[in-house]
């Protein structure tokens, strides 16, 4: 396997120096150095593109609704357009007397253009829907950007799987080597894990892509709203009705989502530890690239893998701020109460955390190199065929599994007391049987060749190449599709946001 | 609204005697006495009819693959036959040291027809992927079940909906009073919740109705087995492909499951809370079925709704089974880890815990009354209507929404301190504003109206009479849709049944 | 009960005006504004302190074991107090390339005295012990502050209810009105669950107040070190000793602290359910001052108790921090894994989030109305005194509790079928009974009346004004007791502060 | 090591036979059975035991407040043996209808002694704090039994450690080889974790051990009791005082005894990942007795290490079953709620699943082998003394240790370039330093010998021979003190059980 891995180039790597070549990548640098040194920005500066998008659509569909004059609107838009510009330069900031970005918005804009506009804005609605409207938008844009790059992430275990299809390797139960597999069939079973994760997700955007503006502080309004239009000039597929359903189960689809980003961080987990398990050295299966590991600041040796341990840590977090989301309300009578609010910085510390986990997984699966002698080496001393011996004795020699199972059993224990060949042993216990032809040569390779016995484990969905290879169209035509719909997806929002500015534009003249 | 109360017809009632009328509700009693004078079954009891499905399909399969003849297919199945009989008659037991029912079973088919047909039982297949079988079963008649139920709450809630569209009631905001909404607004926004949840339930279970069966210990077999044909015989829509995936990730549906009924268990909890807080003594809009309430054993007069604190206690449960799924084999490598057992207890002790959560809630709202004098009468002092006469001002007066919402806010204080009424106080307001219109009588009338002001409220998902209509009916086709989903999985539950009773009839022949 | 409320001075409230006469508290604003305009600072800025103290003591420690020479201390120290100096005034930033605070203080004094005597700091210890030490100075500082305000909020509570051992309210059971209490009595049982808290976190402290400097990077060192001098110079009780421990085990502390803070924001949660329920209209037992409530952006009359319900989500954050940190590393093998690190952002997100939360109920509750004749005439139709008629008749006619019991159900029923007094229903059932005298008009007059109820309930831990001084007394002796034990912990941080100077300017000599 | 395995004398093995000799240990097996072949008890029954002493203890206490006349009493007394003495049969029955084991023990006594004797049962208490009562004399005799098992197990690690105090082994960073340490060293630093658990429970068993018997349904009683009489029947150290606080609070300990055990879970749990990866083929440093290991069903070779991924699996549970019973009551108000039910269940599922745990843990340490050349021979060749010469350089060339560190970074990747021994290239880096002294021969000897690198690394805590005795007389100063305490806390329960005994007597003459 190539390396070709994704370091920094910086001039000065970390402190620890010495045995690793190159300075460490630095997406992997940021994703395993946490908060120790980076701030975490105020939740609504992340909200504020949002927020300014809610109220361009809110307000052009009051003007629509004959509630706000043309005037007005055009008014309201410039200021919308003075803070965006102000914000994309870092200048727009939040003050923290105005409590929130709804009333720092209204206020900038009553700043600029008077009470008189500024006080139209929050017609028809209330901060209630306002919020919930802008963390829609949020969810949607992280939830795609996530899918997107954990197709990445199934995509290239897939790759891996394709040129591992017949790379011998042991697998594991119980910790510990249980049977001959390949490293194809190991990548592909992560690669229809993460599939799944996708599609759920997908299946949740499904249902979550709706508006919530309008159902004001919980039980809509009199003025005569359109909320199908505002929903559309936002790219939302349509309306979540109920406007007390809207506010009372506001963070439902954060819950949801916190949910399956958990199962799919406990996937990444379980790929995490292979990682730490198979590049540590008394395994040694696989090597991590330079730009992946970390070093030690008194243990010049070291090799750590930390990015593994971080996405460990961080499924951690993600399951547990899915388990603060359920809990946040539970209890709590309909309608909105203030607890709601602390779903927000959930939901974002959970993107901020895993965002970046499938692209740092990628980029360590991308550079991992392998050892095939130390695979075959280490392995051939741990009995991983006895199962199939077992099998084969059952399959040529007519006798029940069981019966089979119970010879190797002793087979085994001889082995292992006597010192001698598997086969050897295998041997011995089948002279006594008197019926029961012994294993010749040609046999006897047969099964001391994990080639040959991955060959015969051609079940579907098994660890034999051809087997693999199906595995791998399989997964390929789900990723093809999953990838279209995450495009279209993506397109859609696209679109909502040409109709916006078009929209705009026409105001504005 | 008629009580029509599903009480039970046991001659003595429970201890509290006294003030309430007739003995309760036996399913309201059995929901919420929980494990106090009941024991939990064996894990593997429940599993018992899945173990022999699973093991008649297997063996069936082999026999097609000419793995076993035809006659040892025979004597395997009339076995399995003597163990369904025994069961069903409650004399099958579990035998401890044997550890799991898979051995049980085997042991059994043993000891009635020899090892050297039961020891071909094992043959192609290993506890891991017949337990995970087993369990996807279960799963999938559990999550029908609950799919059914819930789907019965959210129709009942529905109906409220409709008789009560035109009945004003307080909407909440923070446990308070805060707008007129009606009693059929508020049980549609519970309905939608619930029809959501069906709906996540659904989608998973198109998901999850795959088959693990032929993954084996997690790498497949060199037995030349079939596994479609097996997953044909139970009802599956397939095979999970990759047999480590099998394996590792056991338990990820049960997972996901979990997750969406911890979700259904919060709208739930939401949904019990209401109706705790409003059948109280200083609410009192609504008074619970003497079915669905307890008494103390110290204090005659209580009427305590037990069955929504239990409901609330469930949720807990769900969200904390939920969490624990995900952690069970967190930080795992692959492969098969011991952790994965308690997978099933877990999943078990869900469903018993929640399972006839909707049920319960049913009857409870079923047989609901509300007080709609004390409604009306509690909630005539708290302003209710000060926002819609803030939006009033705002559209009749020409002033921007915020002006007429200061104005509001002064009325309500100088009302409450001078001890006028609220349009009163409105008027003085107005009155010093020189160029603003004094409300007149007919205006005054219809702002004190809820009725008026509730057919006012008529956005799009509001609580005015229309938009509940309009919601109910959106409703009605989302829950068609999802019992017609529900009953062709059912349907196809019961024609693999029949598939399977056919074929084993004519092997028998 | 006097309305003092720390009201903020600020010119301009907050948006929602009208109703709420005053400017918002300051405190109980920041407290409820979250994360939504308010960045959250590195974590290692959090740090630095404490790092600057690990640093001086573990170098002079080293001075003294004679490996580092008196002159490279003295330019070692120097620059860290110039460290010191810059980050009081704010002008000491951590640079991200350098990963941590560590790091970035060894990184300074190279630069500013050379890598020949920056190069000396390493010596003899690990950034895993070094962390590990920062955390446990940072940990006790907040535990002791924490504590402080803790107990000046169970203090509180004894002086309400040291005033109101007299003021009958109802109790609840199930969300209702279940019997005759005292506010007083109410008072003094969530201060008994506030002192309980108070002790059980200095018992923590007793344990935790131990050095785990020296332990390396898990596995000692072979520098001549005194472990036990440079913990006395960090005033620690001493060291924790084994070096593997140390490491291993690191966030053990922050766990049972953890789970120690979310117990007691649990207790948070019932008196912040109980100040939401009776202060909401339907209730009105007692009002919140203006200076703890929030306003409706849309509805001017609303008066929400925002910082309660922002105190229930902090509790679920707190349980859901303490689940987040007991997982992990939960399933790691001993010694140090990358993992430990987000146990650091946990315990700060907890303090922050929970730490001025007694602070503020204290002022919440300090500022409290009770409207006493609401109390009194909303619970009077309740049947509050069913009980104790049941046992004054136990005791006067001599006839078994259950019943009289089962008479009083009767009456109650009576009384709300012919809406006739209960008394009169009594009299009437008892008439019944040829063996038993009436209720003569004494005894009717003593069961009606709250106070003379209420003075039979002497019970220990009862709810007579005795029981309740007596109570009080035992509280307030536990809380000069927790008083002095938190004065003596901070006493003795002080003094190693001292010994630390006085050690400096010896050494700068 | 000795192997002196507790294994079971049946004489059938389980099915996987084979590899394994022995029969498997009775209790591992059991332990890891889990709940699939063996049903949970109704709840109440395990409260039966505690609900007949709270029954004798309030029935005398009630006599000697003249509340109940001598002979009733008798009565009562008598009917309760009759219980005892059933229940010790198995021959008592709970009845469903009776809802709970309060209620079934109250109708025996009226069955049995009619209603007049059996009606003065309940006088001067509720359900609410009998059940509280139940619940807290079942918590401590858990408790105490979890102390002397955990007492236990923290003591063979001891014995462990200060028989290897001298044996080399890796010590593990990130999962990987880092540096020597001994097994005693890593056994006591186990020791030490397990000792502060058991203090943490001992110091919560001070706090719990009060009586909430007298608080009734939350509000105190008009009834002369003395709860300080029925107190010291019970052998509880006194009265947990407000009668609001008993009941609101009344599942705190068991929730902050489930905090403390998740704890404890968690240490247990690096415990058994340690020994899983220990024992796996690829370290293989350590084998884990016949006894303690489980086979596959279908690979005859495995030896699996199912006690330790099942106490991995209950250490989830636990912290799951902390996290439930923190969330089971949040956001109620104070008083009964009936979410306190499950509280119940909760807490003895939480004992049910690690009440062995210790135990387990305990055999197994006891009977491990240890496999010392292999810990030499597969260590040797991982760079573990690198650190150790770094600081060796440091000490003797009189270079800075950042200095010494970088060196020897080189010099580790020169080795493995190179393919030549780390002191080889140690010198080759020295040589190019023109002041440095290289390594001579006897220097040379002392970093390559794990022995001495051992004995040098001396700090207090470190794993030098002397260091880890020394830490095992401290450890066992702590158990000593720990068995006491135990001690003494069993003993007054007995005296508790001898004077309720004799005062029972005395009422029987």
């Amino acid at each position: 396997m190539k390396k070709s891995s994704p370091r920094s180039k910086s001039p000065k790597g970390p402190v620890w120096g010495g045995r690793i070549a190159g300075p460490a990548g630095k997406a992997n640098l940021a994703f395993c150095a946490g908060w120790d040194v980076r701030p975490r920005p105020a939740a609504d500066l992340a909200l504020l593109p949002y927020d300014l998008w809610t109220n361009r659509a809110h307000c052009i569909m009051l003007m629509r609704a004959k509630t706000m004059s043309r005037a007005s609107l055009r008014r309201i838009l410039s200021a919308l357009d003075r803070i965006e510009a102000l914000a994309e330069s870092g200048r727009f900031t939040l003050r923290p007397h105005l409590e929130d970005v709804h009333l720092n918005v209204e206020a900038f804009v009553e700043k600029h253009e008077g009470i008189e506009v500024a006080g139209l804005m929050h017609t028809a609605r209330s901060r209630n829907d306002q919020v919930a409207t802008d963390m829609r938008l949020y969810l949607r844009e992280r939830v795609l950007e996530f899918v997107r790059e954990a197709i990445g992430l199934a995509d290239v275990l897939v790759r891996l799987a394709k040129k591992n299809a017949t790379t011998p390797m042991p697998g594991l139960t119980h910790h510990q080597p249980a049977a001959w597999t390949t490293f194809g069939h190991w990548a592909a079973s992560h690669a229809a894990a993460f599939t799944r994760d996708v599609r759920a997700l997908l299946d949740l955007y499904a249902q979550f892509n709706l508006s919530p503006l309008g159902a004001a502080a919980s039980f809509g309004t009199s003025w005569p709203i359109d909320r199908a239009y505002a929903a559309e000039l936002m790219g939302f597929d349509g309306v979540q009705t109920n406007s007390l359903d809207c506010i009372t189960n506001r963070s439902e689809f954060e819950t949801r989502v916190a949910a399956a980003l958990a199962v799919w961080a406990t996937h990444a987990a379980t790929l995490a530890q292979d990682l730490v398990l198979f590049s540590s050295p008394p395994w040694h299966l696989i090597r991590i690239d330079d730009a992946f590991v970390t070093g030690s600041s008194i243990m010049p040796q070291k090799r750590n893998p930390d990015f593994a341990e971080a996405i460990k840590a961080k499924a951690t977090l993600a399951a547990s701020i899915a388990g603060a989301l359920l809990g946040l309300t539970r209890g709590d009578p309909s309608g909105y109460n203030r607890e709601q609010q602390w779903s927000k910085y959930l939901t974002m510390d959970l993107f901020d955390e895993i965002g970046s986990a499938p692209t740092v997984l990628t980029g360590a699966l991308g550079s991992l190199a392998l050892d095939k002698e130390r695979m075959y080496s280490l392995m051939s001393e741990e009995y991983l065929e006895a199962a199939d011996m077992a099998d084969y004795l059952a399959q040529t020699r007519r006798v029940p599994f069981r019966a089979a199972y119970r010879w190797m059993g002793q087979a085994v224990r001889m082995s292992e007391k006597d010192a001698i060949p598997l086969v050897d042993a295998v041997n011995r216990i089948l002279d006594k049987e008197s019926s029961v032809r012994p294993l010749d040569p040609d046999e006897e390779g047969t099964l001391s060749c994990p080639g040959c016995i991955l060959m015969r484990r051609s079940s579907a969905g098994g660890p034999s190449p051809d087997a693999v290879e199906a595995h791998c169209e399989e997964l390929r035509e789900s990723i093809r599709a999953l990838r279209t719909e995450e495009k279209r997806r993506a397109r859609a929002i696209d679109n909502a946001r040409g109709l916006l500015r078009r929209t705009i534009a026409r105001c504005a003249r």
